[in-house]
């Protein structure tokens, strides 16, 4: 059965994204600290179309978090751009240029309706107004034998989580305090959660744990 | 230089204790689990004065948080009771009954004077009023050559780490939701923190991690 999968980092006091969230600065004020571990690595650099870098314990992270993935969902904050009814001039095409590291079918929740946007390099965003339900069923019937990657933010975790639908959550624990901005756990919801720690892999400037959702 | 350090346990998302502590929950709801990775310790268990249990990979982590220590630092609120001045019948003596898993001498943040109180295995109560400076400052006299160790809680740990004094701070991380309770790392302040990853340990149902403040 294909996973419904996500890698998300976080600082050591749980936030994915800082405090003031703008165009300029996506994560938040600090925010962009906390992949300091993945911006240097040959396997992070290579899929945003750079060359060079490192191989320490972080690169098999990186590259299971794309591996056998056939679709992606992401929140529309994290497509990012601005809250509301999209806007035609100039487009939001996401943050990411012309070809982004997605590389496959990218369904984006949000409620303000809008048709496909076809990228380079094979990854379409899909705008799904009807739910993370829905979403997950698109999501499913474009990746068929192959995982889908639950891209973030905080919301569509949390949305995910307290229905129960998630299978893997890798967390990626950097040391940094950023004491304001938006926790990744939180807003869980009353649903019971029973998770199995599977995997930790000690790298430089990060912890990457793997849970299992036992169900 | 001695040092002052720390061993605590969290949820994933956070919590060192549950919601609604209590008397009878004294790490508020669900989160006597947060220790289940202890309770089972031939370490732990002896420390309580009990027989048997296992080794595994926790167990370093239980024999360091009391080896080469010299005294203990304490909030109010761990060592127990109630809120608000001491009763005197009975007068509250702690969680641990008459010989409490220290064996030094133990100082109480405290609001409240108090005379101090010998207990058995070479435990004494201190109550100090006048703060967490002063706290440290008789905790080092009473340690000498050897290190504090900051025993919690959430409030008396978030006073020492927003005033920078802190030097190591070990996080053992448990696969929980609590959603609700006492967040250890909240309300940390203006100062910032720099820390280090010095130490990732894997064990059943937890992930030890050790942090260095760089000072």
């Amino acid at each position: 059965m294909p996973q419904l999968r996500c890698n998300l980092t976080i600082s050591l006091d749980g936030y994915l994204a800082g405090p003031n969230q703008s165009v300029e600065n996506p994560i938040g004020e600090g925010g962009r600290h906390l992949h300091d571990w993945a911006f240097t690595l040959a396997a992070f650099r290579k899929e945003h179309g750079l060359e060079g870098g490192e191989v320490n314990a972080s690169t098999q992270i990186i590259e299971e978090s794309t591996a056998n993935v056939g679709a992606v969902i992401m929140g529309r904050n994290m497509f990012g751009g601005y809250p509301g009814p999209w806007r035609q001039d100039p487009p939001w095409t996401g943050w990411w240029g012309d070809n982004p590291p997605y590389h496959a079918p990218v369904f984006v929740l949000t409620h303000h309706p809008r048709a496909p946007l076809v990228m380079q390099g094979g990854t379409t965003f899909t705008f799904v107004t009807e739910g993370i339900e829905a979403a997950l069923v698109q999501a499913r019937a474009a990746a068929g034998q192959r995982d889908i990657s639950l891209a973030g933010g905080a919301r569509a975790f949390q949305q995910y989580l307290a229905a129960r639908l998630i299978d893997e959550i890798n967390v990626s624990l950097v040391p940094l305090f950023l004491k304001a901005g938006e926790r990744l756990f939180d807003n869980l919801g009353n649903a019971e959660h029973r998770l199995e720690q599977v995997r930790v892999i000690a790298a430089p400037g990060v912890t990457h744990i793997k849970y299992r959702a036992i169900k």
